[in-house]
């Protein structure tokens, strides 16, 4: 059995019939984590009274903290209140702080509030009321035993907005982590986690310290670096020794240390240099230029970009030779070198970077299989092209996927004179 | 306390450390229920054997059928089949069968098979193994009381092929759902999941037969209507009378009954006519057309699209006229109209989508504020605008996801008559 720690209870119908997962339980335990306390387990339940004061009730056992979230609407199948009221005991009483709380939030919009939202005030006797700054369901506070129970409100948005201004200010000054935490973010892109983990070693342990957190997400490998100790110096030093052994180690794989999205990084560059890109994309097709005018402030630096996805507008939007496309064709690093520098040409851009690939499920060969993608990039005048082989049992969409990300980050490379 | 029914003890210290949202649940309680069983309770525990146990004797005491996922790979973190034989109070054995099965999934890939893996063949004694279709841990299932315990492995890629190919077939076998069941699903795009609750009124109660299940995607809201009864024609009736008074009420949303993706819809629609589409993105900057490329065989479809994110784009690449840009500005149904037709006549394609619009956070105006686009569609020589305003809170991300599923929209609107 784990230490006494942190417990959730999520309550919630529509967590248990396939509509949606329990978001909130990894941020809070994300969250909590970062505070230095740890989340042994979590129970997702019915909106069902006795369930929930059963679960409360079995998981303050273990647990100092008890995070209880949803089931605090004003209809009538919401009943967290009453599964909280009955795990401790007590009785639900309106709460005129509760009450003042929604109707300040109906009068903001100037809305009356409707009835049924009266509900939203009860409390158990004794608990205390939790503010909520985006939303009608106060959170509220009681003890069980030694474990502290905190009821909050299930839309995601309400709870992290909650966490923000209230649920964290509060527990830095009831429930202190011991100790000095630091940490510290690297961003790569072109290894799998498994290759990473394999490289770090002992890095990856569950009991070192730093402690390597590892997130993948669109191709982009995320890792986070914390330091735990007890004096400030010491643990400043030991991040930033492994913070610079994983730069040796992993020099030609990291692309930023600010931000997981290389769009941004990239935007961010061009920006800084006053530099223009256009783009031409066959297999991504529209891909690259959505991820890069998804970041705002993207007309500084992009005017045009095209999908060239057939052999005729390949020649006639940029300018491909069509005997470049016969003797090679499309999906070649000849073709995607030609395409880049007809894009820049026509755009008059500094960068430009192009695709071609084989995206699947069709349309494979021997020569030529599903996976393959070559990539063209032009910078000031110069071209480098490069071809990547991705697995043919990689879906389309992660293909698609991955090549983004990677022509993204030789966008960065050639910007900063690393290709 | 709900009836007998099922749960689901998901195991994982990496999903409760805000790694990753434990999606293997929703998808089991949503199979489950297509199949006429009801998860109640979800038990989420860390990589700890005494806990793996205790939860899985206290689900058992209430459920059927538990499944336990996770926590069947070969490392030593991995105890869920010692936390299971401990709940059995069984030891552990090791399975020549299980055996098999591992050696022959490497085989396959002609590796040798590494000695660590040898662990994933102990399975508790008396238990049955289950075969793992596509990955190297079996999973396997043992009588706990009266309830069945079913282990299965974490990765959702191999729990979803193994429910596909093993685990459903071998419900439907021994524990099939009483009575009949069937389905039907729409989707619309451009109602708010809470306006449509409110308009279906009593359709949407949670005792209703037939019951609605409504899942929010990208702008698209997709009705899953389940009639469920005793007899095969009734449910049939009730099914195709609920789903009747859905197409009248909802005729004006409803943009297929076969896929939720507006992409695949309008891209099959195309290939079915022989037809040829083209984009013209300003603010949706190659969602669009990164939409349209994503569906497999949209090279039949579409040869060129373009991001003209500038007014010198739109002039150059489409030929909007500089005076439309000057009098109304690049965000106005006259620029987008010119824009829709610029670009179907440089393609020559049959169908053009084309949007403009203040995607934010800044650019603004009293006159144009955060959330409005433009829409133009070029049909066969016909060109339409439209605009919609979206919430100025809304974010970025999310006013160019709805821009784009309603631009979709407008194109399958436009093929079939409807614009």
């Amino acid at each position: 059995m784990s230490a006494k720690t942190v417990a959730i209870c999520a309550v919630g119908d529509e967590l248990l019939v396939g509509k949606h997962p329990d978001l909130n339980s990894p941020f809070l335990a994300r969250v909590l984590m970062d505070m230095g306390h740890e989340v042994a387990q979590v129970a997702v339940v019915s909106d069902d009274e006795a369930l929930i004061a059963e679960s409360i009730q079995r998981l303050a056992q273990n647990a100092q903290l008890v995070f209880v979230t949803g089931g605090l609407g004003p209809t009538l199948d919401d009943v967290t209140r009453h599964g909280v009221a009955r795990a401790l005991g007590r009785e639900l009483v309106s709460s005129p702080e509760a009450l003042g709380q929604i109707e300040a939030w109906y009068a903001s919009s100037e809305r009356e509030m409707p009835a049924s939202n009266s509900r939203q005030a009860l409390i158990p006797e004794g608990a205390t009321v939790l503010f909520n700054p985006s939303g009608t369901a106060p959170g509220f506070e009681a003890s069980l035993g030694d474990a502290r129970v905190l009821a909050l409100p299930g839309p995601p948005v309400e709870l992290r907005a909650m966490w923000a201004q209230v649920i964290e200010p509060l527990l830095l000054a009831t429930a202190p982590a011991s100790g000095v935490r630091k940490s510290h973010a690297l961003h790569l892109q072109g290894l799998s986690e498994s290759v990473f983990s394999d490289q770090c070693g002992d890095w990856v342990g569950r009991d070192e310290n730093p402690l390597l957190g590892v997130t993948a997400a669109r191709g982009v490998l995320s890792v986070r670096c914390l330091a735990r100790g007890t004096d400030e110096v010491q643990v400043q030093e030991l991040l930033a020794a492994r913070v610079e052994q994983l730069r040796e180690r992993f020099a030609d794989w990291i692309f930023s240390e600010e931000s997981a999205d290389p769009a941004e990084v990239l935007l961010r560059l061009l920006e800084q240099r006053a530099e223009t890109i256009t783009l031409a994309e066959s297999c991504t097709g529209g891909l690259l230029s959505a991820a890069l005018t998804g970041v705002p402030g993207a007309s500084a630096v992009l005017s045009e970009a095209h999908t060239v996805y057939s052999a005729e507008a390949k020649q006639e939007v940029l300018g491909v030779p069509q005997e470049l496309l016969r003797v090679h064709g499309a999906v070649s690093e000849q073709v995607v070198g030609a395409m880049a520098r007809g894009a820049a040409e026509r755009a008059g851009a500094d960068l430009a970077l192009a695709t071609s690939g084989i995206a699947g499920p069709g349309g494979g060969s021997p020569d030529k299989p599903v996976g393959l993608v070559t990539f063209g990039v032009y910078y000031k005048g110069q071209v480098w092209t490069m071809k990547r082989n991705w697995a043919p049992r990689a879906s389309r969409a992660m293909i698609l996927t991955w090549a983004t990300s990677h022509a993204l980050v030789l966008g960065i490379r050639a910007l900063t004179g690393r290709l």
